[in-house]
């Protein structure tokens, strides 16, 4: 078993594609987004991806059905468009640090081989706080990109995230670049606490702007409620047990 | 030296070998019921399996003799039955997660020159308490085989065990899937403090069923008694130092 | 993608070259060293060096613009002299001790097509303590550039350091040796507990008399002035918050 | 770099030569006892082995020279003898368990490519308490080799050590086995607390009565009076400071 097989359903011929990634991260923001995405435009399934490098075991679900360890690539065509999509997702990254580089490598051949001409990468960035209105952070390998980008609200500092951006999100950027296909990541702002459904909001519809695609929200929208809804919750029961007494409370001893 | 070093003293030209694969993990339930059909059908050694990523040493064992550190592969011909056999047996699961996937593969490689029909993998359950009757539980990754099981007591469970079935047991049907060659895991309750026989027993007891063989279970039988007369004599210590005291002990004070 | 991948731009036809190597280590002296050279000479970027053993990340820098990690290779032609130079300089160590042999192996390998006659490798000696006027010590595979370096007053003492020369500093000395490249260690004296520009500019000072070239330590004796300045901040609010009562405090209570 | 490299000065032709090998282990026995061989039938050097998985480093010796991190191979032919010798030896094992497997797969390889007929590997066995005349343990791969040690005074116990042999004393005679090359652990008694030289000439009369050939043990005698002296001057000082109060300690306050 080489360290990752990839196992091709089919190599469709695209027009152009845009590789969009989401896997695991901060806030599970790309893997929310990507997934919306693949759903949203119904894109269809055309490859899996195995690796040794993933933990060594296998999922038992429905029925006692098991699944394999893997991720999954997605494409949609859009005939009237300059560029069609292929999506990857999955539940996983490599469990270590020569894995993740190998993967983006093997992701970064196969994207030549389908003709892949724009990289997106999307994650969560981590503030520590909780955040009413995301505000969606970028980095490129793409000078014009990032013009691009800015048009769209894409907030660009020098310098941030001061610990670089670690995990395939980086890597397809830095390998990508080495082979001529540039791209950019866009990371949703996001307190790093909770699965964060509204910044992957935010990030898709800086996404979508950018390629000119028209897609619904609400699923992530529900999503967003039922986090608040939770998150909500827990602060009234920490309120709770952690308030300092108050006017009203003292008054019983007054 | 590569990963993985098969040393075949024999290819055995067999008829639908279905594979079973007992090594060690949870109770060691899966080792003593792939060990004890061997005996009972008197199966055949027709290879062994070295490792870079097994222990690296040899033991002493008779008369100071040393053993390398390997698994075994052996076979029975059944030749007025529909499918021979082929058991897996052995004292380790490799020291690292790429090894347990590598070795998986390996092993569905060697199946597929083999002919192998279908596979069965087994292990325990811990449940961390004592268990009498020791229940069955499976999963599988071909909903036919989940009937045929069902019929013969076995209990599938959406989404158990939740930490999935890790190792060998889990990995040989996720790649035998890949390649097209279904089977079962086959997963008997235990405690998961002892080696459990009476668990082994209850696997073997719905494997021979399914394979519509007739073995003996008497050695099984003999060794959970020992093992429960250690467990037994263990409590009788336990109490006698832990016992709450007794209106007798209190009497003496009285 | 290979353990090391090298993305040359070119591979430039050289004067028996001398091999500088500074990457991070023990206050940074090599780093500093190696890059105020490239800076001094103006060296030309010929080669970059990727790694799966490096830190699987980019970083972001000016505007949001992404930087790979990675090492590069300078050249510099001096036409008037026996030797030109080739300089290796970087951020990263891979990450593995197998990954630190594989880099000298390879550098090496390139080193021999490139036709490299010397190899100095320069880092830091931590002595623990502040170091006023750092002197360099020395350790070669070769004979006779012991005692050319010994001229420059460069100290060898037997067993010294007594750990041994560790990562790229020591392997590409001990690999160049195997495939008769012969090289020498230059290791200036430095506290350990802050980057040493002092210390690199000591260790310059023997290199550049060697190479018989000359260039500016100024921006060094900058750096060096403004890391004095911080060093003697920090002394000064630790000698407030921990000085002895004096007499002039004491008074007050009299 | 490949995983191990040796670098052959020489590949003597050799009368069914016998490996004998003294890596580093317990109280140094088998390393001590194949140097001290190597000088006494003034063995030549004909090979080192170098690997990626040794430590990352060069060490500095006399006069600031460095040296490679390697083990040694050497030969020594006895025209009137039925075997040659060859001894391997050195100041490392590999830092990894593959590393381990691959490095006896690799000497096992060159072995039979030398024509060896038979190994020895030498080690130290702990017994946690100090020993003053060693005995010598074995253990063997072959039932006559068994029997002709045991004649030499050797002590064959079922299923010691109970640990197993750990590292390249082990394996290669595992893999040794493997491709039908047959041999012998012997393994000095010793504390395990200090290097034991007098454990190491307990191995070596065993082994050079069954080579029949003589060598002098006085340099090894030597060592173990000096390792002996020091020993002694610990336990005196350790006297000194944990004794219980005497009778003259305690007139004092009488």
């Amino acid at each position: 078993m080489r360290e990752f097989e990839f196992k091709m359903y089919e190599l469709p011929e695209l027009n152009s594609p845009i590789l969009v990634e989401g896997l695991p991260g901060v806030g599970n923001v790309g893997k929310l987004a990507a997934e919306h995405l693949i759903e949203q435009v119904d894109a269809k399934l055309f490859g899996e991806i195995f690796s040794v490098d993933f933990p060594p075991q296998v999922t038992v679900g429905e029925k006692g059905l098991i699944s394999e360890v893997k991720n999954s690539l997605y494409y949609k065509r859009f005939p009237k468009k300059d560029n069609d999509l292929i999506i990857l997702v999955g539940d996983y990254q490599g469990l270590t640090h020569q894995s993740q580089y190998r993967f983006a490598w093997s992701m970064i051949e196969l994207a030549r081989e389908l003709g892949v001409e724009r990289i997106f990468t999307l994650g969560g960035y981590g503030v520590g706080r909780l955040v009413d209105s995301p505000r969606v952070l970028g980095a490129s390998s793409d000078p014009m990109m990032i013009d691009e980008l800015k048009e769209l609200g894409v907030i660009f500092n020098e310098g941030e995230p001061g610990s670089g951006i670690v995990g395939a999100s980086g890597l397809l950027l830095g390998i990508g670049k080495l082979f001529g296909i540039y791209g950019a990541c866009l990371m949703g702002e996001t307190s790093g606490y909770f699965v964060d459904p509204n910044s992957a909001k935010a990030v898709l519809k800086v996404l979508t702007s950018y390629l000119e695609i028209e897609i619904n929200f609400e699923e992530l929208e529900d999503k967003a409620r039922r986090v608040e809804e939770i998150t909500e919750q827990i602060k009234s029961v920490e309120k709770q047990f952690s308030k300092e007494p108050s006017q009203e409370d003292l008054k019983y001893f007054g």
